[in-house]
């Protein structure tokens, strides 16, 4: 097939669509260091995380050497109803930009939880079901994860209990609606229905709550709820392991039409889109069959990868769930109150850490406002409204797509699109009236964040 | 190709979509009754429409024998970027009701507009780009329609100024934003910036704002300004002709795979959608090629072709825009402000109101309470959270197939899902809260109404 037909959207047909998922892991020879346990600091051991997550879950999190998982037949037919997901060429983008660059996007927001954490909250729910669970808690902030869980539980029959981060809850009522159209049941956390929650309320009534203090009170309620377990949507291994569905696809995609990507860009908070995207190339890459630049953007203001240190710290503001080997902020980290683009994650998946560690990938930090400006470039030129998180990569793509201008290259640009603004319209207003701010964290403010990581050899 | 073999979304590749747009009217024996003048009652001439709409769209409007207009290359372009949609087999849907019923589904809603009513759009900013207009002017009521429209504009370069009805503007800031995303401005209406805002303002201080006062406002802008023409975003001939590029996609989609429909089913507001979805089936049946029983879903509380008469009637409530031979409730009816599911308008596109008075098409009429009720269903076993609108058409599909399941029947159910409900989150909260109501006009009501029908022979 000749390069000149590539079209506007490459789909694969559903029997080109991934049938395992690839565990990037077992292509490592340096593996990401053990989580540990947050009471002894010795290796969590299978039996301790199946109080707190489904087993097979579990196994999936603690094997670093199989190269590949199935994914069962009924996930596989789930995903058939949102995926395979577009891997668009941005031919309307690179026209307005005048480069001669040739730029991709894997677009994963053409489902109503809009984003991709649609891929980890149905296989979460899958081997919840499977396990004979009643049903699983959850945390979420804004809810595009609470969304996607609510999704995946409603399909299979799974009771979802989520905890909303207070303010979230009552300024942001409609991702909690989407939530109550899946069945699933909305907590405002902190709130009376935990002993965590009700200890936070006691010691700081009037609280609008944090992301810390839900996961507590959701890891609370599955531990002390008869057939419940706890789920995570970004972070852990098992997640960037369902998540590498997305690299698998677009890989197929590219080979499909020949095509062969210099840059990989992706947006990272906890690193489950950009795990799952880079996994079949850093692959490649670590068995030495090929090259990529891969690049993980953040926010400025959450700044894990370029301004963190490389060491074991708590997955948890509350410091109650096990600790991962990870470039951190410190658990005690909190991104301003005026960052309003996500990527909020003081920590990044310990499996990215350890191949930024290597030198495997590249990471950059870029600040709110010149993000909104390449989301609101990129909804004008390509007609998609991104997610403020996915706009992440947008900007670093753009501007590497101006340099190929400069200098004439023809790079192969690959970013991941993760997901749709649509609920995220308080920001974007912000961004227009001009009250959105560039706040970015002081060098005295993270070493005092620093200062208080768990000492541990 | 087996019918075993139908994946769960057919997509067509990109030599496979339409490269024209059918005319209905064409094949209709009887056309529908042309526009008349407001001011003199009699037939509208192009010279006089071309004083508010764009010179080709006027074309487009006032001709009923050109079987195929081409799509222009620029719109097939921006056609790429988010069609093909696809045509969804609901296997999911099918297996929950346990029904021998095939249900297909053709989804309008991957787009940032979230709906069908960007097929329109851009072809209407196409051809005033064309002529060299500056800029186009149009109302919008929660904002659908003007959100298309300010997509298609920023992709054209042409100014866009949408009214937007006050109470909207002030209540459902979403959709506002995403407008002034793609650089629309939105003012909402009744304004001070024109001569029919200022009077409505003078007479009714503090008045939220009607779609009626709207479109006056807007008309009156384009009318008055230099370089500007007024669009509009259903009812007419020449959207209905657009819009045909997704019963076109269907038919494709369908004849790929050797499926014939027996049913086909969509919402009917102004008429945009429907027309379009049945648009090449409904030519087969004028031509006495094929059969297919035909469905127009309404609200009960707008119920025009059910409940209204065929007869001329005002486009817009204020009374300045040209008549139309259709089923109407009167220019006057204002559904009730409870009803939260769209499909507002008082009357009807005329050609489906000829094809409807010819009895080639059947209409049934829906209640709010049970529309949600479909919709909540669907959602949670289709996984789109579908609009308000498209749900009268799913609520109809869900009752056919389970009547199916009654009598064995093995029919194919083909229904128009014509967008997403991100945006209509305040309503599907409605509906948890238990606080939607069924309201349905009386008869007096409505004889009312009609009794101020303009008499007209």
């Amino acid at each position: 097939m000749s390069i000149g037909k590539i079209p506007y959207k490459i789909y694969l047909n559903e029997e080109e669509m991934p049938k395992a998922w690839y565990n990037l892991r077992a292509d490592m020879k340096e593996k990401p260091a053990p989580l540990l346990s947050p009471g002894t600091y010795q290796p969590m051991k299978a039996k301790e995380l199946e109080g707190v997550f489904c087993e097979e879950l579990v196994a999936q999190e603690l094997d670093d050497h199989t190269p590949f998982f199935e994914i069962p037949e009924e996930i596989r037919n789930f995903y058939k109803m949102y995926r395979p997901s577009p891997l668009v060429r941005a031919y309307c983008l690179e026209e307005r930009l005048g480069t001669p660059a040739k730029i991709y996007y894997k677009f994963e927001g053409n489902n109503t939880s809009g984003s991709h954490k649609l891929n980890s909250a149905i296989a979460q729910a899958y081997y919840a079901k499977k396990q004979g669970l009643k049903g699983v808690t959850t945390e979420t902030g804004a809810g595009q994860w609470g969304t996607a869980l609510s999704m995946a539980c409603s399909y299979f029959g799974l009771d979802c209990k989520v905890y909303m981060v207070k303010c979230s809850y009552e300024q942001k009522p409609f991702r909690r609606e989407v939530m109550r159209t899946y069945g699933a049941s909305v907590t405002p956390s902190p709130s009376m229905e935990t002993e965590v929650g009700r200890k936070i309320l006691a010691e700081h009534p009037g609280t609008t709550g944090s992301l810390g203090c839900a996961i507590s009170e959701a890891v609370e309620k599955a531990v002390s709820s008869e057939g419940y377990r706890y789920v995570l949507g970004s972070v852990l291994n098992q997640v960037l392991l369902h998540q590498s569905v997305i690299g698998l696809e677009t890989k197929a995609a590219l080979d499909k039409y020949d095509i062969r990507p210099d840059v990989i860009i992706g947006c990272a908070g906890g690193g489950s889109n950009l795990g799952g995207l880079i996994s079949p190339f850093m692959g490649q890459k670590l068995r030495g069959e090929a090259d990529y630049r891969i690049i993980a953007v953040e926010p400025a203001s959450c700044p894990s990868l370029t301004r963190g240190v490389y060491a074991y710290d708590f997955c948890d503001t509350g410091m109650v769930c096990p600790l991962s080997k990870m470039y951190t902020l410190g658990s005690g980290f909190i991104p301003s109150a005026n960052h309003a683009g996500g990527l909020r994650y003081h920590g990044m998946s310990s499996t990215l850490s350890e191949l930024y560690h290597q030198g495997l990938m590249e990471a950059v930090s870029v600040r709110q406002t010149e993000v909104f400006e390449a989301a609101e470039y990129f909804a004008r030129v390509e007609g998609i409204l991104p997610a403020p998180e996915s706009s992440h990569a947008i900007r670093v793509a753009i501007d590497m797509a101006k340099e190929c201008k400069e200098t004439g290259e023809e790079k192969t640009i690959v970013f991941g699109l993760t997901g749709t603004g649509y609920f995220d319209m308080f920001a974007y207003e912000k961004y227009h009236n001009g009250e959105m701010s560039d706040y970015v964290p002081s060098e005295e403010e993270l070493a005092v964040c620093r200062s208080k990581l768990p000492r541990i050899e």
